[in-house]
């Protein structure tokens, strides 16, 4: 892609054993969404304004100024090349650096959509549209973040004068978090309990302008900065992530968003036709681009250790030839491998999600809520699953660049930094996967009754079948079977439901029995989801897939997403019995076998994402593998070696190495 | 032990069934070593010089800049006090922020005291022990990291001359990483390859002249700098990891550190009678020195983690009283009391390591090497252990502090970002466990040949039992039988290596065997090394113990660490049949049950790793539990809060707000 100079991958690319064009278009989606991001991809990386590899040495004041900088610059170029919608997010999602305008398109727009009325709709967003007003989405407080009905800011009605008061009566109730509000925000969605007559109706939404649209000084009464420093150099840093306090500040009443519940002049509180459920929604909606972002964020560390492992090279020199390349080591194998099978697993699971919210929305718009507890139950855990193996995954992979991942020039630290809050936002990981095990118990619980299991809980209605069946694999090669598969994991799955199900039924306060097992269930669930990921790859390689060798990798990889499952969680699949510790083994055997098989193909495989190397912001993955050359070019641009003699050396070294340091002021 | 103001956990404290100050005893190792880390760690405390909050807003120049300024301090304050050796190392390690000291005193002088002759020793050890010359450890290059017999450094012998050139024949041989080298380092033991008469006779040490007495710029053939900004901001960016190549530079040839091979006058190669083993000594010890670490970093991690789950309330309010403690959730819990567990396990395994150090050097001292191969593969084994579960344990640790953990002000992104490293240096924890593997295939390989196995391998003399029996587990309280509990471990490992060695001994070619199962083998060593871990956690727990309740919460702890392990990696328990998922299952119920008697001992369990606020640095580790206060404040530090409307306002954000970004110049 890179075009200029030596390939020093063109050995490894010549290996591969199917069309990489054809599987960058899978990888895409489709041949319209590969052309679009490959047009954008390439207009970011050649725009000099858009340069991010002098990220980390940049104080937090030039870092911030620096974001600013791009936010505008991508603003001006989308005027510019009347970029459409579609065209514009993308532009952004390449220019892949947080900054606040992810919360004024991403939070601020579908918070008023989704939570406004028409009228209210009307008003606000052409504002935000032209970016004339700057929002971000002001939930998370100093004292609570998952809990949100437990939010302490107040918006009290006070009918004397038509509005809302604000506050924030104590410290834990300051805003804290919210991204885009500490510098830069205008307005802000605010979540506040309703309080109506001295009655708490709950948390709502109201739209609060923070500073003034002349000086962009705070109004009175707020009191508004930026929290500090986050994880890492560049990263998250770059966003003014905000503390926000109100002192009894006044709204009018019509910025309360009242799609869902209004307040009238009157200060009665009047539940809307819209139903409630309707949020649920937006969650299944914002979930599924997390689980989409899981696998961008994994298939970068993934195509930077792959890159890199087939450059570098350790040990086993024969006969003073070259050293080996660590990706042909079984144990690099063995770790990277598995990563990038579950990229591409992430990437199908996430596609089909969008298919679900589809199938979601059409649903709410009927106004059939049968199917939304499960959809949500599942899209909470593929949250918490394709983010918690992508924040693991991208140290693994730094590890798996030995010691150089550790350099920031690597790529990876600034990877792990900017990706890891994923598993806490949009709800705590584990407290996710305990929400799909109360779903997953009460459709135990339901099956006596008959109630058929939908959708990724299906094969719960088969419970009877899955807890009596024998897996039949006799040698290896009948892992390969997808029904083979499939239905170890269905097994595994509900039984461990049924057990943990049986566990609670012990109890005679069953909320004491859900808190006492919680540890037990969330491993349910964690099979559970790790059942939707396999199936939906299975699904996924038994359509028709264009390309010459396209299909057969895609088997590859999705048995490998499979069977390194089955090792990495041999003891759920041995306690319930769904296989013998033979069929393990040759489970074992079969993985080995299926890394031979891809290991030709491992660089084609990265090469497959098209990223560029502006996006990949990384010297060990650089698309033509000349990464020494261009690590130790790299080194002496760092500000410490402006001067050989260090600045510090006369106050600290000297005096030290000329035995002065007696008489010396530190 | 801060002592002012209100104590926010003091109803924690009170909780507590044992006596902490005990408890604080055995955690230093003896009453001496607690007086004098206490006393150390107090003196640093209190110093304002020696401030560390500061170190995220800072730009890498004055990053370390500022670390040049407290190692000069600390060397003043040394003299000061006259402080022996042993304190002057606790100051260093309470400063606790890399630099090259660190290198100085740890790798520098060692590697003199190691390698050289007795006149090396005399002529250099009082010029580094004075630190009128600073030194450091020069043996990774661009390209060559693990293997260390693949360095690419040579230095020629020079016959006419009687110096040696050393040179940096390749780009790849370049040094790079070495601490201390790019920017303060006078000297350098520099590892190359002695050539002499043409012949290459592998890898050796040297000590170099890097920079002038002087001026301390370079001398001439010398180019040195530093390699750029590294994980994180603060952590390793406070020292200057450096690059450095060599033009045919001419050393004497009386610096090539001779103590085992020497060159002569004319020429010619001698191997002195010291054996070459004792290099294994030093691994022995500088790895135990990182097991050390590995406990230190992992009870910070746990330390923060536990403080601010007692402090932390979520969900679960009942009538309006406050949320629950996040410590008080099962799901908590089972994720922070295994890791409290493994700081306990890892300080008394590394509190062994030092006597097993003892023993290793006594016997070299008197030529007897039988245990040396069983001790390296011991202390390699625990190494990639200990720092590879405590790498993960901080990052988990982090996780459990919810959001406020990914802000720089929780500790544990520097905390993480600063003990990562520990993974790779010191040889890579993969390569390591394969060491472990050789070791352990050639021990199962010799068995029949009656060879006992010694020390750490002794189980596997009763090899032929292990592979038969039975776990008599009936109830969840005999997993609270030490010989039941070890007898697991044992079966399992056992079981393990045997099934490794007879999978290995179906490959004609043994090496092509060993490549192919590395991954598997890997595996049967994690399972050796916790066995050791697990082993010398019982074997602590069974000498007597001082302190009201201190060796019962000791047991609690010791079980806790050996039945997360069982569940953890039940897999491999049950794949050999150690134990029938019934007994797991028990297993399981009991881990339950113990985690409910840490719980009301975790805080005082933390208080006595005896920690300072200043050593924690960490808000949410405070020891008052004044969170959300001391949060708040801290954010309004960050530079980017000097105004209240952002530097970049005029020039990127109003020009969006006022749709004129058309014509401005970005």
């Amino acid at each position: 892609m890179e075009g200029v100079g030596v390939d020093h991958l063109a050995h490894e690319r010549k290996k591969a054993e199917f069309d990489v064009e054809e599987m960058k278009v899978v990888w895409a989606g489709s041949r319209h969404d590969y052309e679009l991001s490959d047009r954008i991809a390439r207009l970011v990386a050649s725009d000099p304004a858009f340069r991010k590899d002098n990220r980390a040495t940049l104080s937090r004041k030039e870092l911030f100024k620096n974001t600013l900088r791009k936010a505008a610059h991508a603003w001006k170029r989308i005027a510019e090349l009347r970029l459409s919608e579609e065209e514009a997010k993308e532009l952004r999602f390449y220019v892949d650096e947080p900054a606040f305008t992810d919360l004024h398109w991403g939070m601020f727009i579908p918070a008023i959509k989704g939570q406004g009325t028409d009228e209210q709709q009307q008003k606000w967003l052409p504002l935000a549209y032209k970016m004339q007003i700057i929002g971000c989405y002001a939930q998370t407080e100093l004292g609570h973040g998952s809990n949100v009905q437990g939010l302490e800011t107040t918006a009290t009605f006070d009918p004397q004068t038509d509005e809302f008061v604000i506050h924030s009566p104590t410290l834990t109730s300051s805003k804290w978090w919210p991204g885009g509000l500490g510098k830069v925000s205008t307005h802000a969605v605010v979540y506040a309990r309703l309080i109506v007559n001295g009655k708490d109706h709950g948390v709502n939404g109201f739209i609060v302008q923070l500073r003034s649209l002349d000086d962009h000084m705070p109004l009175p009464g707020i009191t508004v900065g930026d929290i500090g420093m986050k994880f890492g150099s560049g990263a998250y840093n770059t966003m003014d992530n905000g503390v926000l306090r109100f002192d009894n500040v006044r709204i009018p009443r019509d910025q309360m968003l009242m799609r869902v519940l209004q307040v009238t002049r009157e200060g009665k509180c009047v539940q809307s036709d819209v139903p409630r459920q309707l949020i649920y929604g937006t969650m299944v909606y914002v979930r599924q681009t997390i689980v989409e972002d899981a696998s961008y964020a994994l298939s970068k560390a993934v195509c930077i250790a792959t890159r890199y492992s087939a450059v570098r090279r350790q040990f086993g020199s024969q006969a003073g030839g070259s050293e080996t390349q660590v990706i042909d080591y079984k144990t690099q194998q063995s770790r990277l491998f598995p990563l990038l099978a579950s990229a591409y697993a992430f990437r199908f699971v996430g596609e089909w999600l969008t298919l679900l919210y589809e199938d979601v929305t059409k649903r709410l718009a009927a106004n059939d809520f049968s199917t939304l507890p499960e959809a949500h139950a599942c899209t909470a855990g593929l949250k918490s699953l394709t983010t918690s193996i992508t924040a693991d995954g991208i140290e693994e992979c730094r590890k798996l660049c030995g010691g150089h991942g550790y350099l920031h020039a690597s790529g990876l630290p600034e990877l792990f930094a900017v990706y890891i809050p994923a598993c806490t936002y949009e709800g705590d990981n584990v407290v996710l996967l305990l929400q799909v095990a109360r779903f997953l118990m009460k459709t135990v619980a339901q099956l006596p009754s008959g109630k058929k299991p939908v959708g990724t809980t299906a094969y719960l209605g088969r419970v009877q079948y899955l807890l009596e069946c024998k897996s039949d694999v006799q040698n290896a090669d009948d892992w390969l079977k997808p029904a083979v598969v499939l239905e170890a994991f269905e097994a595994r799955a509900a039984r461990m439901c049924v057990a943990r199900a049986q566990a609670l039924s012990k109890f005679s306060n069953p909320e004491e029995g859900f808190a006492e097992l919680s540890a037990d269930l969330a491993e349910a669930s964690v099979a559970h989801c790790q059942l939707i990921v396999v199936s939906k790859f299975i699904e996924k390689v038994q359509q028709d897939i264009p390309g010459n060798g396209v299909k057969k990798q895609l088997e590859i990889l999705c048995y490998i997403y499979a069977l390194h499952i089955l090792h990495k969680h041999l003891g759920d699949f041995l306690s319930t019995a769904c296989i013998t510790p033979k069929q393990a083994s040759l489970a074992n055997d079969q993985l080995r076998s299926l890394y031979s098989k891809v290991r030709p193909n491992a660089i084609a495989l990265v090469d497959s994402f098209n990223y560029t190397d502006h996006f990949l912001g990384s010297i060990l993955g650089r698309y033509d593998g000349n990464v020494y050359p261009k690590l130790y070019e790299e080194a002496w641009k760092d500000p410490l070696n402006d001067s050989v003699v260090p600045d510090g050396y006369h106050e600290y070294i000297r005096p030290i190495l000329k035995q002065q340091l007696r008489n010396s002021r530190l």
